[in-house]
């Protein structure tokens, strides 16, 4: 920093992809600060470093960043401004700002430039300054690329290219610049092992209206893999001749990218003279909505998730009361049970094993220190989820260990209710998840309680577990539900120190009837997994609701029944027995 | 147009102030069209004249350009272009679009420069063609104007220009420039009759830190108002002389306007050099959260209004078999019930009196031509209210004047059901009426049914009957529903040729309990009047539903009891009896 004479640096927690998880290469906010935590950012001067969390991590990074020299700034807590408000405050006029642009998206850097109006402040971005000092940083991952089937994914790379194109056609666009990993897997039909539980390839992908390229390195594509993609009109190239792509485009054409997912660094490249069309990926509406083969097979990997996660609760039920059993030996049991299945590959998630006080962390992962051993008594949630050929599932389930108390079971009816209350809503076609939010937290906010997360997210298909564009949350947003959008519905109950409830299923938006007023919509179920009657408070339960969990658990016993020993066939019909 | 070498002219409805309803001198499109209806543009080219207006109007709009020269274009109908569109098409390179800069907002203005981008079009902004040939055109209203105690507003004229001055001074702003002839009202505590049932007074306002200028014809303004204006800090200037203040703005200081409500004309007398700061009007807000003073005397209003109500319902029931009673005279005898009530000053919108079918037009309007006579059987909805010294009032009922069909009463049941969803629900600090809307439709979108307009809006003091910044709307906005905001809660069924219900009440935003989750709010209602009861299907509603429904009942027999006479009392009883 001394050297090249920069105020402030800023190490942001990402990778050059705007990716949610990011592979071990990319952590160096976490090997700089020494934090290990999913989000943070670090900013550091020549007398100062500053590391910003937010609630979940306070604890952890307190602990992990003791003695180094680091101060913790607590992201949305009163008395800490903001990084960009520290910045701003911080830096003036002459002063220099440096950091990585590969690992900034464009639109964050423009928001940084907007702050700084009227200021003269000199932006440093193509610059490295952790991982030119992080000695024995790990490689950069080199999995291996395999190509998905039209069974699997129900429509060929060279169809899905044309899609593309024809958008790009709608907007006069000569180039769509890609690089965001989930939709250049999606738009290839490859997936690899690049970041953990993501089944995605580091690589850009650029396609032309004749031409599609995908760069990434080399090694990781096999010859089969590359006939695949060459038949596809797909030509590989290596990782870093992106830049000379961009570079070379031709001026007076016109591109369309996302700045929220571009980094700085491709944008830096753009020559002079290209129009730009900020918007959204043309390939995530496109992969947000799955066809009927898609669907289909996403049927058929939420029945085996389930089958899995009934012989897993009934084996909890059957040794509770004779083994110890722990929130990380009950999660290793779990994926035993996963991977008994056809077409498992690896968890879509790091699983949630919560007993009792642990599961009001909503994104608890249990650790050698945290790890508690089961009582036959409260609740213990369980959110995991699996990636298979046939898609991506996602599930919670919260059951009774032994004997609950009234408060956690008029909690988990409630939770109940506003799950209920969404998943069998009838809306007109147009409604967004923004608006449908509030039918899940309504039963709850009537007696004061909330969730302080989003009640569902699109999930990929054998790809990530959270995708875009549709969301069902409070934050605005205005993506319809359409037809074929695959959306998680989980309101819960989270109470410090005490108990945490989530009910998640996963559903399908289909077409409901057609009547004067327009079409309405509806959700279809995918994943059927009984829910513990035992935490119920009956009398809560208006009749609707009752019928609605007695033809789910009716659904439930029938489909899963086919795949169990008749012990578990035995409990399952007991676990599904009308109310 | 020939003269002037202009392609294409457009005449839209509009004011100077783009208010909601304008007055007769305005009404420029209506007369070059014939045209009547309350919404509408005209397009008229050197061989082309087109009318563009809404579906509520399509019947009436064929029969009055018939002849006229005139083509319709059908707003929201699949195969005709929007007017933006269809001057997108239709105009070249080299070609001049005329139109009178003082009824364009800027934000319309810039949204057709935005059309054309890349195109040479020339807009000629600063003319009134239309105005120019109208010979009997009607005078620029000279009403009255009045101004309002603070015993009535709550706050001093000076208090709420200090409050805009806080808002300034945040924003580092030097002139706050105003048109909305509402917003004007409100915050000078002054009201005119300027517009029909919109009590306003055709103004511009300019505030700066150290003095606020009201800009009117001098003649609306007695010797009294402008000792009231003037000990207030405001200086009275004429109409025209806003355009010299504008001229005369310092270079280099910042303005606040909003774009949307400024007009074309104002927007290009501002000198180069001024910074705009583009943002909602800072009173819009001030105004739309009512204080406790404008609440207490908005209940005193709406108690009067009910009493009238009642008087008339009760009036009907007694009457419907013995005297002829029509839509008009119905209307006529509202009114007289609430010309009876002490300050009451006006209608504040056109009374829809609507019997059988014709209460499937959401906005109908009785005329001679239309007016239906009572039978005592079917549904009649009449939604009104006033302008009192104590608010604005807004109600809608649907009263059986005997026997309905069963599909009627479902229908009612339904909107009564989502009625009290909506009206009944706590929810968290922060939620806007976009989300909240659903709450109100869920039950009749179950049913297959929705309404095509919005849930709500916000209600004046003594003004307009639609005012910002909040709604309860399916129409995206993030306006969180305060403390303070007054909204009317108005679902309903309308089945064309058939019935229309509607069931309105008007509430006030409320803080609820706070809990752990945060602070929640709640409805506090404002208007009581009894909801037909005879319009149910009881086996439709929950306990809850019917529970509301009597607590409801048992205060509005409270409330109103005293100000009936023993007659109306006992039909009152029986109206609000329990069920």
């Amino acid at each position: 920093m001394a050297e090249r004479d920069i105020t402030a640096y800023i190490e942001p927690t990402a990778d050059p992809h705007q990716s949610e998880y990011v592979a071990d290469h990319y952590k160096t906010r976490a090997w700089i600060s020494g934090f290990t935590g999913s989000a943070g950012i670090v900013v550091i001067t020549k007398d100062k470093a500053i590391l910003w969390t937010d609630g979940r991590y306070f604890i952890q990074a307190e602990k992990q960043i003791a003695g180094s020299g680091f101060e913790l700034y607590k992201m949305n807590t009163p008395g800490y401004p903001t990084y960009v408000e520290w910045l701003k405050t911080s830096l003036g006029n002459g002063d220099t700002l440096g950091f990585n642009g590969k690992v900034f998206s464009q639109a964050s850097v423009e928001k940084l430039e907007e702050e700084f109006v009227g200021k003269d402040i000199k932006f440093i971005d193509e610059i490295d300054l952790v991982g030119d000092i992080w000695e024995s940083r790990p490689e950069l991952p080199r999995s291996t690329t395999f190509s998905l089937d039209v069974k699997y994914v129900g429509k060929s790379t060279n169809e899905k290219i044309e899609e593309v194109r024809n958008d790009m056609k709608v907007h006069d666009a000569d180039y769509f610049l890609l690089s965001s990993l989930d939709d250049i897997a999606y738009l290839y039909n490859i997936r690899g092992n690049d970041v953990a539980n993501n089944p995605v390839v580091i690589s850009y992908a650029l396609i032309t209206l004749e031409a599609a390229y995908i760069f990434v390195d080399k090694e990781k594509i096999n010859s089969e893999v590359e006939v695949f993609l060459n038949e596809n009109g797909v030509e590989v190239r290596s990782y870093e001749e992106i830049m000379d792509f961009i570079r070379e485009m031709k001026v007076d054409s016109s591109l369309i990218m996302e700045k929220d997912k571009i980094n700085r660094w491709l944008y830096n490249a753009i020559p002079d003279g290209i129009k730009i069309i900020n918007q959204m990926n043309i390939t995530t509406k496109l992969k947000g909505v799955k066809n009927s083969v898609e669907i289909d097979n996403q049927k058929k990997a939420y029945l085996k998730d389930c089958v899995a996660l009934t012989k897993f609760f009934n084996w909890i039920d059957k040794n509770i009361n004779n083994i110890e059993i722990s929130e990380l030996s009950a999660q290793e049991k779990l994926l035993e049970f996963r991977k008994e299945q056809e077409n498992f590959l690896e968890p879509s998630f790091d699983t949630i094993s919560a007993y009792k006080e642990n599961a009001a962390m909503m994104h608890y992962s249990a650790s050698e220190t945290s790890n508690t051993v089961f009582s036959p008594e409260g609740l213990y949630l369980v959110d995991s989820g699996g990636q298979y050929c046939e898609g991506t599932t996602d599930i919670t389930r919260t059951v009774a260990l032994g004997a609950i108390t009234s408060e956690e079971k008029k909690d988990f009816t409630l939770t109940l209710k506003g799950h209920i209350n969404l998943i069998s809503a009838r809306f007109l076609a147009g409604t967004s998840g923004h608006v449908l939010d509030i039918l899940s937290r309504y039963p709850l906010w009537q007696e004061g309680i909330d969730y302080k997360c989003g009640t569902g997210h699109g999930v990929g298909y054998l790809l990530n577990v959270h995708e875009g564009p549709h969301r069902i949350s409070a934050a605005p947003n205005d993506i319809a539900m359409e037809k074929g959008m695959i959306v998680t519905i989980e309101p819960g109950v989270y109470k410090e120190g005490s108990h945490g409830i989530r009910i998640e299923n996963v559903v399908v938006v289909d077409e409901d009837i057609k009547t004067d007023s327009g079409q309405f919509m509806k959700f279809e179920v995918l994943s059927y997994c009984p829910i513990d009657l035992d935490c119920i408070d009956v009398d809560l339960l208006s009749y609707k609701e009752k019928n609605w969990l007695n033809n789910y658990h009716e659904a439930t016993y029938n489909k899963l029944s086919p795949y169990l020993n008749d012990e578990e066939k035995a409990w399952l019909r007991y676990k599904t027995r009308r109310i």
